[in-house]
């Protein structure tokens, strides 16, 4: 294309401003990745791509690649989490206990008080497996070490494989009531089912790894939170999803409708899912870079409680920052969800 | 509103020659609710709305309720189908393949030879416990009943209630060559998880048996005929989905996109998920009544491939016609969707 | 429909905060209606419906009807304005300067202070005939009568019906200064072409007094304020469009992209029209009620940007209303749009 | 990027069977320019990027260039048009007349049985200044030169630069007969308002010779052959618009909505402008790179009358078919727009 020709007014537009919130990192106190699921009898990302999977596994540990990755693509500041199945993929509950302290502190050596502190935040990870010490460690995440909220991979096994909780389960009361104290988002991320669930794609057990099988099991997740009346209790509380709300923009209506006539035992909700959707959640668009998915997800949350994410390194920040740095937005719009809302809700100084 | 006061240009249109195809009936020599995991002890819809229950349940057999709600939502046509989980919730293979020819006779004697016999079209049942008799039974309906096509609930049980087994097993092919052969389309309808399947929902089951489960468990079966490699097998097959494509048009982008890393065990196909949804799927929006759902699924299907429907007697005539006249949409791609495709698909006369 | 059928989550959701901003009034004291171009001799609203026109001319002053209709349909407050063409088709200068005082008072007198005060709100009228006189009429409007800002009519006739003045002419400036040290919007309104400009439309003068016309000539006017540089000169303005910003966002960017080549004669601004808009430009629904024309427009200027209206009594509040209400929205999104922008931006209290 | 790094599903697919038909030409025999309003006292293209003017001249005549470009972008046939004005700004009807029969002449010499013709279709043009002449024109066109359809610069002098005639006016009627009669599309393009028609703009005039001026212009006449109950008189007539419909989408139903009241003078057809917009027209993306702009152009007339184009060499051939070949569309419906549609619509072979 000759150099003087225009693009159109929208396109190309590099803001550089930008926040990203579900942002995955590795250890060096704990190999997140030795808590997935057995593949071919080791602990392994299930993917077939080995030169994706050693770039992957090295950028999750390289700091300098990021902050690169980030300029290049117009991201300020990448709230980052250790990646899953983490702390929640831990059987023995000390342990997981003691590794989650280990590696906060770890991160807020490395990064958030680091070389790049000011290109930083992040979310802490916790021993769901004892939720009062969960609470203690989500406290000192956001007292101590700065961090602005806690991140969760979906349920926490206890003891073994498929021994799993969810977080609207009872003991876990505890932890919900210490976010609400300090005020701060949980974001639930998800996690490879366990072995068990897996078993109910009777031998497609890839699609539970697969992005279907992670938005099911998150959105199911969230759909329990909602009916078990954790909102009713704490209506305070931010539930931040990824992935442009794992499905749920797509057929909220619908359950809201049936709802009226199924028989919901254990239903303990009193608004409907709507309304909680409304109130108590916050999306992200991480991993997506669909307009239908986005435009869809926005009208369902509204521009002030929808924001952009990557999931670096899993997927890339300049292929999802052009994505969006050239949607047809209203730029008021794209700021927002770029990098004030996040500016806002993470209340980042 | 004082009635000399217009209404817009689009609203308050009233179609009549709307044909729906996902319309349940019930049978008088087969109870098919009678296949639904117990609830408190019986089978029965897991419906806590009585009045609803009982309305459903006689709407489901009182034919001329159901022509009275068609001709007032101005719908032309019909295409009828056993209720789920009908034959597929069977456990015993003679009595399930004994069972759907009963079913079918008694469709074509009620209604496709009837009275209402210009109002009615019908998808045949199958035993798919016998995928061999399955096909032999398709062939009856469409060459002797005159049905235009199969619909099938979902998996099958066999022998009991969490042995199941999914369209894309091998046993199965015997009945795919045969449609193949017939050239006619399979509806794939939602029905109840097993109770084995409800477990992971871990107390609450009744997601399970909501639209949400209902979604999921139909989306997964139709990903894993794509993945199974059916399509490369019998590339003229045209399966059916309703609900907007359970929830896959948000979703299939990114699933596409993710196999390029993904190890896929037993993946079998030869092209993107993308690729078997332009040339295999046909959508229906049965049970929808969401433009956001409606406009993604036309913009992922084209319209050409996407039909109305109602789900009635679960879902009203008059609503979701009322809706679906009045969507801001062409009058041209309206009469496709409405009734020009049905035709086409279906090869009604 | 029987009585214990739901309604799909998003619908009949009647909204009782609601704000509207472009409603019509006419006044005792003046008949704005009169300086329309004569229709068959006489000056007359261009409509063939005459019980249309009679409803139409007794609810332009009917404040009980007004009332009633406002509480039907979930209206809290209408933001008033003198109806058009108004003061700005007045040929005599001294005449339209004293007739805007006139007209102001009695629309403080009946209604801002008056029975209903607390359901109305007044955008002043002013005679840009005379901008100084203008300015000053404006400053009395806000500071004395209270009111939230100015409604124009389009251009100003000044001494006959085809010497036309816009807003961007430089003797207009000294209002703008004014507009700018009071920090108020300018609601620019529709009306009827100049007979010259309607001869343009050679036999079909009707077009030039149809929504057609009226939104050409209106989003003309608003290019022109944006290509005048008076955006430069006063960055702070705040300017009103209604009709969801009469066709701009379906070609602002391609406006944009051409002008990179275009010679513009005269085009003295800095910004691009789409960074105008951004910044300068609020959006009314007034008029519309179509779910596409609206979802682009809130895409173009992002939902704080954009407010419900209904143009009454030319339109129907309960019609729009109900549009509205059911507009599939997430509802942080209709409470912005229906009434929390109104407060905002105009100050509300 | 690191090479291995994929992109998503939908993005950077070329098709390479893509019609452009909205694709301007300059001739040997007649500098279409020349009829265009001088700019600083030479008729000129008004345009300040003189690196772009000299390379659209080159353009418009350069043969190889124009396939080079098109192979570039995967379109497979263009069909090309005389560039505006054209025959329509011929103040001297014989010249007129003799001049499109000569430009027609090197059309099919140059393109359409030249070196390249299996990659050219053309449209013709007629002397509109002539009604029965352009008749003739249109016929020799279509049946000796194998042209696909005529294609109209809009209004048409007579005699001179302010003496315009529109489509709809009686005179033009044998043209009309001729064309219903020959059964192939007409084309209207937009050209540069009359000096008159520029006045209104009165300081601005450059806004008429802008997209929004052409879109304002083009939109009008078609809106004019509707109400002119042209399509009553021949029902089977297909009108093409460029430009995504120049704006109608956005505007149709308002119009409808309000001419329920108006005072049509001369408003002469039987249906309302929706309904002749659904039978008689087909829209074009000619100049059109926005996705919102496309999508309510889909919405409005349904994928079986929308047509990709590009208008070359006003836009670039790469630049619009990279935005086409990567919309978020089915394949099913992309095909249309992007060729299938074209191929049945102008009966390509």
């Amino acid at each position: 294309m000759t150099s003087y020709r225009p693009t159109f007014g929208p396109r190309n537009k590099k803001t550089t401003l930008k926040i990203a919130l579900e942002e995955a990192i590795a250890t060096h106190v704990f190999n997140a990745t030795n808590t997935l699921p057995p593949v071919n009898g080791t602990a392994e990302l299930p993917y077939v791509d080995t030169a994706y999977v050693a770039d992957v596994k090295d950028r999750l540990t390289n700091v300098e690649a990021r902050i690169q990755a980030m300029d290049a693509a117009g991201v300020d500041l990448a709230v980052l989490s250790l990646t899953m199945p983490g702390i929640e993929g831990i059987f023995d509950t000390p342990v997981a206990v003691e590794t989650a302290r280990k590696v906060n502190d770890e991160i807020h050596e490395i990064y958030t008080s680091g070389k790049y502190a000011s290109r930083f935040r992040a979310f802490g990870c916790v021993a769901m497996q004892d939720p009062t010490k969960a609470a203690a460690e989500a406290e000192r995440c956001v007292n101590e070490l700065g961090f602005i909220g806690i991140l969760i991979n979906g349920f926490s096994n206890i003891g073994d494989a498929n021994t799993i909780q969810y977080l609207d389960e009872p003991q876990c009361d505890p932890f919900w009531a210490k976010i609400a104290e300090l005020n701060v988002p949980v974001y639930i991320h998800p996690r490879i089912p366990s072995p068990s669930q897996m078993r109910i794609y009777k031998g497609y057990e890839f699609l539970g790894g697969s992005p279907w099988g992670f938005g099911v099991e998150t959105a199911t997740h969230a759909i329990r939170l909602m009916v078990s009346g954790l909102f009713d209790r704490y209506p305070s509380l931010t539930v931040i999803l990824g992935h442009c709300g794992e499905g749920l923009p797509f057929s909220l209506n619908r359950i809201d409708h049936r709802f009226r006539h199924f028989q919901p035992q254990h239903k303990q909700c009193k608004l409907s899912l709507t309304e909680y959707w409304k109130n108590n959640f916050v999306i992200t668009t991480a991993g997506v870079m669909s307009d239908t998915t986005f435009f869809d997800t926005l009208k369902s949350c509204g521009e002030d409680r929808l924001l952009w994410s990557v999931d670096y390194p899993y997927e890339d920040y300049d292929e999802i920052a052009e994505w969006f740095d050239n949607l047809e937005l209203s730029e008021n719009t794209r700021a927002k969800i770029g990098w004030e809302n996040a500016r806002r809700i993470l209340k980042l100084n």
